[in-house]
């Protein structure tokens, strides 16, 4: 027998007579446009900040008091959107809901830094202001302070760096986390031995506690008053309290703000292994004796464990969004998650492995249009441009034997805990697949891109594909003149793209700017993160500065202005501390590649490009 | 102490005596092109059919065979890859290891059907040959036949339908899932009713055995023979025996096939009601009693229940992808992806929500390019234009109060079981957030666009946001020109591309085809898919109809062809038994849009366009 019908109330047409007569009566009222009805915003909840648990929530329980339509926070891009609210596409103040506060989770050495920091950097490379708030630093900076309970005045100061093992990420990678300035006198309660990690040890707790909510303030005030879009809180919070806490003072201070739980867990040991070799050379055992500062680790990862509680049920019944990851992307959960910036960082977070491999990055041979100065266009190969393919061929192809050989003698010559500066591959198990690397040879779809990778196709060892994604930004009308005929006939556009390169759009349909760019390679640096082969990109000026730009960690302001000459070839290791960088530049008459010294990323020195 | 060095042997370099003596020797070897190696092919694994389970895999073992290394298979997508083997973008026949099966795996009445539709809708719209092989189907053709053990010869037919409850996607939904032509007469062995399923049937469980793999050999002659990329196997696949026994029936034909297992749970009560509800009206109890039929079925789940081992610990032993999504992307785990076409699924099924909403699609209204038939360009509205952008914001004011009082008296009205006609919305739960929904306006980055949407953007009900996606196809180096003139001063072009509309890509640098507009709009679909909103997009003619082939599924053929004259609104409707579509017609004179009864899609009548 059918059960009786719900109890939704019926609602009577009638009393919305707005129909046809109405729409022709507005459309003779003279081109009336429509008031805009009053702004309306929901209430701010000012719940008291509560230290207790609280009760599941009913997701779908009745509510007394009518829902106020939010504003719709789709996805926001520079480059790619752009609406009243947000006219440079960027997340408007505005739109709080499409902000995010992700809270780290996990023990120590579960790779929470190596995830924050890469996650950073997509996300500013992506053009949302993002910045880590790391309670460890917090924690490092008081053991040197004086008084423990006052803690130095938050200060946001850009000084390298947080944690541990130098990161080559064009020199500059930890400049958007959040740390204190260093000072030296040494305080006996706040330290960063096991003790000062063992639940019981009630004074610690209260100290840790205060450390974290005063790192959680300086986040929200980046957020809700310092043009920030993400705030990444990197800490253990690997308690049901801790997260309920840090979850209701967010809510406390902006009830709007989304916030996203983003938990490490390892289960393969070899990967713990490994993570654990990384801390020793961290800030807290560097230049320590090693077996002994294993053993203390050791301990203050059993401290936490104790306490430890994953994330999952409670969490699910408080409808909180969270994404789990097992072994680097191995296994992945995510629970409830709700807006563009969440969905995209669970897809960002998916792609991720550990293989050891090599990018390399290069501009095509020279070209016709080059040789004459024209910009854009689809010219082909000068002869010049062609010994330049042969060469890189011969180069890379050499290069991978050496990294074959390099790889394999620095397994042969690991030892676990880490010798003073080995710096050993520490995924021993993943090196077992270097023999069967693939590598991939991506390509433009225009002719002289193609062209270089000729020898390339040739060859059935590599694997060679082109790519519309990677085609030179489109220079609309201005396709094929030269730098001095924009300059001398169209000076208005060429002193605009003086002023802010980054910002500015050729004119004419399907002129791009660099955001453009940045836009249409978002999908190629997931699928470059995604596979484990060797790659080679032969690409134009514009894309590689931006491809550069996300390996290099460059600035908003940088990306625009990075020297990319025709002939050097870059070569990106990714590390699990960072991003080993190398340049190569073309020795036309050797025939060969010389390397570039200690390589760093330098502006360019062509006025025009 | 630090444990022994590991054991890998030490290289010599010097026994790759590659260098910078033989890099300008074979430059000066008249331009020698390396000779391409021997292609190396891993040799098929004729591992015998086995029936006993598989020991976990050591997933780190040292193998004593060398590996031979594979193929790369990195992002096949017309209209934005291509390659030597892949000169159209599609995975080349190659590439066996970039093809797909997608094992379902989940009870009954959990949304499987639902999820494969749409997976095969989407994947196919992306270009990437797609069939559903639907093992309940051969069970309902096996039960009309009179021999049990012989069943009907494998034969790929397109006839309607599989799965219940109709479907309204453009009347064509099902063509792509494998059928077999129905015959009449019962038989007793193979049935329905809850006995067939019940695991202690010795006699029944061999029928249903051999009905799964003889499913599972035309979805492999499809994917190794048939050109198809990706084959869904459409089942229950309930027990680790059989889905181990599906993995080396498929290993065993072809190795380096990739396999995904795509799990679908329900927790959600209220959800389970709806799935059975639609079940109900499905090929099983169609114009039954409604009450001895939801009986039955519950039997039936439960003679699957006593068996059913969900996806988790074995599938990770032995190192098999696996995506797990439980309450329709409410909650997502996935295991050890692997290849372009996992990812992406992964990431699409993390988009779906059940809200239900209205998304229309209009083109803007008449411009001056319009006027004069030009193409392209970025011209502003004419008069008639402007009027119609305030008609059209007239129109979907008050065609959504009426969606709203229509879907809260339907939810007033259901009942379940259902009754007779009961098309009710299954998911009332969602329905209390009716009132707080929010609508979107979406449109391109050209000025057309962008003046259709002004008095949304004047109406702070409206959220307005401009994107570069919806763009119109970019003309190339035929911007601005009439199909007259390219007729007359391009013939050739004008020919090519009305032989092939779908694959012509206009000339000149920026120049784009369909297939670029469908790959630069996957972001999009994926962000309609994920948002809970209203929609309304005013579009161009191009992405307009890229958009409409997602949603009423519009075969390759059809895509360019699709009729979308300016002052058409279109309705989609997205429910669990597929998608409602309405159209409304401009009428310049009354000021408003009359619906256009019964809206089926047409062929373009323009004879350029």
């Amino acid at each position: 027998m059918p059960p009786p019908a719900l109890s939704f109330p019926s609602f009577d047409p009638s009393t919305n007579p707005s129909s046809l007569a109405n729409a022709l009566r507005a459309i003779n009222d003279d081109r009336h446009i429509p008031a805009p009805s009053a702004v309306r915003r929901p209430s701010a909840d000012n719940s008291p900040y509560t230290k207790s648990l609280s009760p599941p929530i009913r997701q779908n329980s009745g509510s007394a008091t009518p829902r106020v339509r939010p504003h719709a926070t789709t996805l926001s891009i520079p480059g790619m959107t752009r609406s009243l609210v947000s006219p440079d596409g960027r997340i408007a103040d505005r739109d709080v809901a499409a902000k995010l506060v992700i809270v780290m989770v996990g023990l120590p050495a579960r790779g929470k830094s190596y995830i924050t920091k890469k996650l950073r950097r997509y996300l500013a490379w992506q053009q949302h202001n993002t910045k880590i708030f790391n309670v460890g630093n917090r924690r490092r900076t008081q053991a040197n302070v004086l008084s423990p309970t006052k803690p130095t005045a938050a200060k946001l100061v850009d000084t390298p760096t947080e944690s541990g093992a130098s990161t080559l990420n064009g020199g500059q990678s930890d400049s958007h986390t959040v740390n204190h300035s260093p000072s030296t006198p040494e305080n006996p309660l706040v330290d960063h031995s096991a003790k000062f990690f063992d639940p019981k040890n009630s004074e610690a707790f209260k100290l840790r506690e205060e450390m974290a909510i005063d790192t959680l303030d300086e986040l929200l005030d980046y957020l809700l008053c310092g043009g920030g879009s993400v705030g990444i809180l990197d800490a253990t919070n690997s308690t049901i309290e801790r997260r309920q806490h840090v979850f209701d003072h967010i809510k406390a201070r902006e009830p709007k703000l989304g916030i996203l739980f983003i938990e490490s867990v390892c289960k393969n040991p070899e990967l713990l292994e490994a993570n654990m070799r990384l801390k020793l050379s961290g800030p807290d055992y560097k230049d320590k004796d090693p077996v002994k500062s294993l053993a203390d680790f050791r301990e203050r990862v059993k401290a936490y464990e104790s306490a430890y509680v994953p994330l999952g049920d409670y969490e699910e019944d408080h409808a909180m969004q969270y994404i789990k990851m097992i072994d680097v992307g191995k296994k992945i959960t995510h629970f409830g998650l709700e807006g563009f910036l969440s969905t995209g960082i669970a897809t960002y977070l998916s792609s991720f492995n550990l293989s050891p491999r090599q990018i390399w990055i290069t501009r095509h041979g020279q070209s016709i249009d080059n040789h004459f100065g024209k910009i854009g266009g689809d010219s082909e190969l000068t002869d010049r441009g062609h010994v330049y393919s042969h060469v890189l061929y011969n180069f890379i192809t050499k290069k991978r034997k050496e990294w074959l050989i390099d790889q394999k003698n620095k397994i042969a010559q690991s030892s676990f805990p880490p010798l003073p500066g080995d710096k050993s591959p520490p995924y021993p198990e993943i090196n077992e697949e270097l023999d069967g690397k693939n590598t991939c040879v991506w390509t433009s779809m225009l002719t002289r891109s193609i062209e270089t990778a000729q020898h390339f196709e040739a060859d059935e060892d590599y694997d060679v594909k082109h790519w519309e994604m990677l085609n030179e930004l489109n220079a609309g009308k201005f396709e094929g003149l030269t730098y001095d005929e924009i300059a001398r006939d169209h000076n208005d556009e060429y002193v605009r793209r003086q002023m802010d390169k980054l910002h500015y759009v050729y004119p004419g349909v399907g002129g791009e700017g660099y955001l453009q760019v940045i836009s249409r390679l978002r999908d190629m640096v997931r699928e470059i993160e995604r596979i484990k082969d060797h790659l080679l990109i032969i690409g134009h000026r514009s894309v590689c500065r931006v491809l550069m730009a996300y390996f290099m960690d460059l600035t908003r302001d940088d990306i625009a202005d990075l020297d990319m000459p025709l002939g050097v070839v870059y070569a990106i290791e990714p590390k699990p501390y960072g991003i080993e960088f190398h340049a190569y530049k073309y020795n036309e008459a050797e025939g060969w590649f010389d390397e570039i010294p200690d390589y760093k990323p330098q502006k360019t020195v062509d006025r025009h490009a």
